[in-house]
């Protein structure tokens, strides 16, 4: 539903009155780290918002206002899905042309100055202390694609692929918010990997990728030993963010057998500054890819329509500042919920934690023009990538950004956007 | 060197004079953690020793003596090697028979009954807030052995195996202090893994396993996009612990391909609660296996002598109580030190945190009865572990206490112990 608010928002604008996404924001003046909205061109200062008596027509929120002082939002993520609820329609409610709080902020000149501040004056953090962080493979047409390029199509799949999520520890520590330079990792690759002797050299990555995901943040503890059940699963899971999982493919190749992809993981991952809330997804469910496979009951939810429809863009600026849209696909191309990936990921007894993230596995559609990463779309080094203006790419240069986009654009027009998710590849560090 | 103290310490204990480990403890009387050292049979409250003015005399840590007031040892730790060791050499002192400071706890029995205290009441916890766990393959014989169930002699090892530190991301948030149960988790495994057509089932794991490894911590950040040069690694590493990875077997087998090892390494991970620095094990350093492979110069450290010497036990006590000591090692039985894991975790600009622990790889010497899992002593469930008192085991059952014991001894006989790592296996949920 298309809601209208007495600020003014631009009707293709991601921050709308519908979305009410959460981050995390410091600004010149104020340094230290909050929690924030966004809503229209503005950040809504949360911290501020609190000591300026925003939320006094909110009874609940009232004794833990002090999330609002933290610099992450894990204790507010705490609080648990129905105050994440109430929160985001109460502050619908005030940002609403006939709010029925006017004198909380619509009436509110001073309070408006204290707590509004234009985004483009915004810093963004990374918004949630990750715990662990924890990628998938669930989109399948990227897992068939990749397959198919190293396997051949018969065993493009593994036999296990479509019985489970797939998936792997990654590195927390390497997470950055959208906006921070990615610099292009060293390590071990093979010259020539059909070589009989394999003699690995120190070198720059030459095989720089992208990775275009979803993210998703936990909101509750499980205990230890206790698999969270699927159809509770959702009640874990905080919101969604844009996820470039930045995947050095040379050194992939040389370092994952047996024990899978390491360092070629572990030097960036980005996401989007404003986490959207599971409540703000509900209106864009969706039903994922079909599977000629059963899955075990623990892995069957009630709600068939699990999966979100969320138009999804990468965009390459080279540095000469041509700029090409290289793929368009969907966040329904996906073979497993987040709901799915969580109850499997914690069946063991594994114990999930607030703040921790999980990032869906790269999200391609079955056309060449909806490929979710770069190695899809060269086939493996095969073939290149057209770009405007004549350019052409194999896999990321120094000085080449990548934007991710995402929005939900529901059938009156409304929008439930993320924003961007972007990095620039900065030179490698001299060997 | 063997020192002599003015408390009463066992010749065999693994907490002596010239050990001073780190850990994190609390009483029934004073239930919030903080640091100790273990010395003997006791345990020295550092937060009560710094408020009882125990540090007077070391002027270097006065402005930071809040430290010892903090739930982890991770404020400690960060505060680098040279300040470990000047608190470790004050500590010492003040145990030291002839202590030139008497009055700070020899000769002071207030204080002695205030911060000392029996190590059979002390409840331990784990010793650092660990932001990414990284779990290693350097242990060579295990990885052969292994290699050879699966794939023969002749593929044992990967072709990057000798060239670089195999590794993956482990799961943080399931790393437990000795103690802990573990309970037995599900997961998908197959019943039949060599028919055609491959359909798991939901089952608690049948083929639980252990691993004997050592743990490392990191006590120091570098910038993201920085490696960490070699011959600087070692200030980054805090100390040492055991470590035992448990593992599922079956699980293992049906998920790990493409991407490695994930549900069945991540119900939980025990280790030693008393953090050994790498100062006290400095007299145990000696060098690892024999590579055929030249490493690459970002590898290669100044210092051969890059490994420890600790004898390392498992004991594996059932539930009838039969005890029986099921693998006798060396810590040196490492294809790679801590040293090189770290660079190599780090050479892609990967940010390496403050409380970070790396994992050693299962630790193995190349005779039967000093294999460090059980699946290499069942040879892949084809044999039987005999134990004491006529039972037998191929993997762990339900009741089965594993114990992970670790000690240096020194020429002249003095001890750098780590204590015990110790887990009880407790029944699966029901499904």
């Amino acid at each position: 539903m298309s809601l209208k608010s007495w600020l003014s928002i631009a009707a293709d604008c991601h921050f709308s009155l519908v979305n009410i996404p959460f981050g995390i924001i410091s600004t010149q003046g104020r340094p230290t780290p909050r929690p924030a909205i966004a809503i229209g061109e503005y950040a809504l200062d949360l911290d501020l918002f609190a000591s300026h008596n925003g939320f006094s027509a909110l009874s609940l929120i009232q004794p833990h206002q002090h999330v609002f002082s933290d610099t992450t939002l894990n204790a507010f993520a705490s609080l648990g899905r129905p105050m994440h609820t109430a929160v985001r329609k109460y502050l619908q409610s005030v940002f609403l042309e006939s709010t029925p709080f006017p004198d909380v902020l619509k009436n509110n000149k001073s309070v408006q100055e204290a707590c509004l501040v234009p985004l483009k004056d915004v810093q963004n953090h990374v918004p949630m202390q990750i715990g662990d962080y924890t990628d998938f493979y669930a989109g399948l047409n990227h897992a068939f694609t990749v397959g198919e390029l190293f396997r051949g199509a018969a065993n493009a799949l593994q036999p296990n692929y479509k019985h489970l999520p797939v998936g792997y520890h990654g590195r927390a520590s390497s997470i950055v918010v959208s906006g921070t330079p990615v610099r292009r990792p060293l390590g071990q690759i093979l010259e020539d990997p059909t070589a009989e002797v394999k003699k690995p050299i120190l070198s720059a990555c030459r095989k720089l990728d992208m990775e275009l995901e979803l993210g998703a943040f936990v909101c509750k503890n499980n205990n230890m030993g206790e698999p969270i059940p699927i159809n509770e699963a959702e009640d874990y899971i905080f919101g969604v963010v844009l996820l470039n999982d930045w995947s050095a493919r040379d050194i992939q190749a040389w370092e994952y057998v047996p024990l899978g992809p390491f360092t070629a993981k572990n030097f960036a991952s980005s996401i989007s500054p404003w986490v959207v809330l599971s409540d703000a997804l509900e209106p864009y469910r969706t039903t994922g890819l079909d599977s000629d496979v059963e899955v075990l009951d623990y892995l069957k939810e009630r709600n068939k329509k699990n999966v979100y429809d969320i138009k999804l863009e990468v965009i390459l600026k080279t540095s000469s500042g041509a700029t090409t849209t290289i793929s368009r696909t969907s966040g329904k191309n996906l073979l497993f919920s987040f709901n799915q990936m969580l109850t499997h990921h914690s069946i063991t007894g594994c114990p999930m934690r607030v703040g921790d993230m999980l990032g869906s596995g790269t999200i391609s559609g079955k056309e060449a023009s909806e490929r979710g990463s770069l190695l899809e779309q060269n086939r493996n080094s095969k073939t290149v990538i057209k770009l405007e203006g004549g350019e052409q790419r194999v896999f990321l240069e120094d000085g080449d950004e990548v934007t991710i986009s995402g929005v939900c654009v529901g059938e009156d027009g409304s929008r439930v956007g993320f924003g961007d998710c972007r990095g620039k590849i900065v030179p490698a560090v001299k060997i």
